[in-house]
């Protein structure tokens, strides 16, 4: 049985093991069966850092400046030139949504296995930009304990991000373990074609649906996994809903948010949704609902993985 | 290993068995790891019988009677009083699109879980019209035989459906082992809402997204699988892209189609999609294409699943 081995022995690690004995817990009230035992995790900033920016975001950054060395004139739009430009000032004037519409436009064209191994490549090799290891290096070492613990006991895990479905998708089996088809984020449509007789499925530089965050993510939840999550993992303003409806099991339900209060380790920061402006702190509705709150410098013993 | 042991050694069987052998030998030209191994099968006509009508259709009549019952002022309703008569060109003429819609409309502000209670009831309880047999028994044993065989040839199995996504997903499980999240079909938005505080989830009486038909299934697949199918299955006009989309891997896809042929065990038939207008028969596609097709009559021993 795997030990959460680097959570310090506190409010948070004994909130996790007396649900997790409670769930299974054969003859107990709270006994929920095997395929009912579902779980949800958000990504950035929950099983993963999202700081200074969100990994997809210097992924783009990076697609945009090779795009850019052949085709100089995609300098001239606005939002690329403030993406290039490093200027954070007219980024926040235009506001991430667009800018995020404007990147997705960016890899129109692509075939979901070109863009998935592009994506691939740069979390595998690419350095984050303060730490200088692979983005693939950013994982929350208890986080993945977390997961482990859960699957020893017969949860199964889902991660549903408000990030890109595609670029989650590329890495989720080697980071998590979890599997392309368990992976709900935002989606790009594709368009079916045939070129030179042969079928082929290409990106396109729009959406399918909403984006994945807020309640949104329960829509989904219930649109792609068809069963109802009892323990959910988030950090942010956009998983509030997500969080409450894994909470909303009464005692067979469990929800974790991660609190980002270590400077020192990792960011400190309180936590908000991409394009989500909430009324209070996540943590404030945290306490209020009676979720389980994960202080990163108290409840961790180490928050990166050892090499 | 199981055996497709309900199949004549036909040219069918041997595709198939010639297939599997071909993409798991270690060291052959067409081999495919175990995670690239992803099968797709449609459900109606494909898994389990479709006629006289679509079981869920059955479904949505049951379930309309009941309500009729309790609010008459449905039957005024041109769709259902249409449905409710039984009166077949009423329905042709209103067009399966728009009978559709109204029925979804029918189950608004039911919770995932009640909608999927009173399909998995209905499924497993109700007799066939023809047959007086539960739903349940008109599944094809060759086919659940060739789940079995590409299981144990460590392909994944997903169904890609033209029906409701919950109303197969409630059945799912027990007719095919296939997991909920593992069902892609025509998705019901659901609204997130919170009724005396708690957090739930309800049917709306619009569609999320296109139906499940046509070009639709190959972009659903990417949305949810993240996968490329290699291997496929289906029997009517709606699956033509989806099984094109297996096939396109060369020595390492096939499409298999359904042939319904036998009028004396199951009923004989041109496969069309509901509100597909293909230019041809789906059969001369599948000879056109190199697609292998199953002869109900002649490749199977026998059709229905033994009591």
């Amino acid at each position: 049985m795997p030990a959460l081995s680097s959570w310090n022995d506190g409010i948070a690690k004994q909130a996790i093991l007396g649900y997790l004995a409670r769930v299974t817990a054969a003859n107990g009230s709270a006994y929920v069966p095997p395929e009912a035992r579902v779980a949800v995790f958000d990504n950035d900033g929950t099983l993963w850092c999202e700081k200074p920016n969100y990994t997809q975001l210097d992924f783009f950054v990076s697609e945009l400046r090779l795009a850019a060395n052949v085709r100089p004139e995609l300098a001239e739009r606005p939002e690329y030139a403030a993406l290039l430009a490093g200027d954070h000032a007219g980024i926040a004037a235009l506001g991430i949504e667009r800018i995020a519409l404007a990147l997705v436009e960016l890899c129109a064209g692509l075939q979901p296995e070109e863009f998935e191994q592009r994506a691939r490549d740069f979390v595998m090799t690419n350095v984050h930009t303060d730490r200088q290891v692979p983005y693939a290096e950013m994982v929350y070492q208890p986080m993945l304990e977390l997961l482990d613990i859960l699957r020893a006991h017969a949860f199964e895990v889902f991660i549903v991000s408000g990030g890109g479905t595609e670029f989650v998708r590329a890495v989720s089996r080697q980071l998590y373990g979890v599997k392309p088809e368990r992976v709900v984020g935002t989606l790009v449509a594709y368009e079916y074609v045939r070129r030179n007789g042969v079928p082929m499925l290409v990106r396109t530089s729009s959406l399918y649906g909403e984006a994945n965050e807020g309640r949104a993510k329960v829509s989904h939840i219930q649109a792609h996994l068809g069963r109802r999550p009892i323990f959910g993992a988030g950090n942010s303003a956009g998983d509030r809903e997500m969080l409450e409806y894994a909470a909303a099991s009464g005692e067979r339900g469990l929800a974790i948010l991660v609190d980002h209060d270590d400077g020192e380790r990792e960011y400190s920061y309180a936590s908000e949704a991409g394009t989500f402006k909430a009324p209070e702190a996540i943590t404030d509705t945290a306490q209020e609902l009676g979720w389980t709150v994960v202080s990163m410098k108290n409840d961790w013993t180490k928050v990166f993985a050892d090499k």
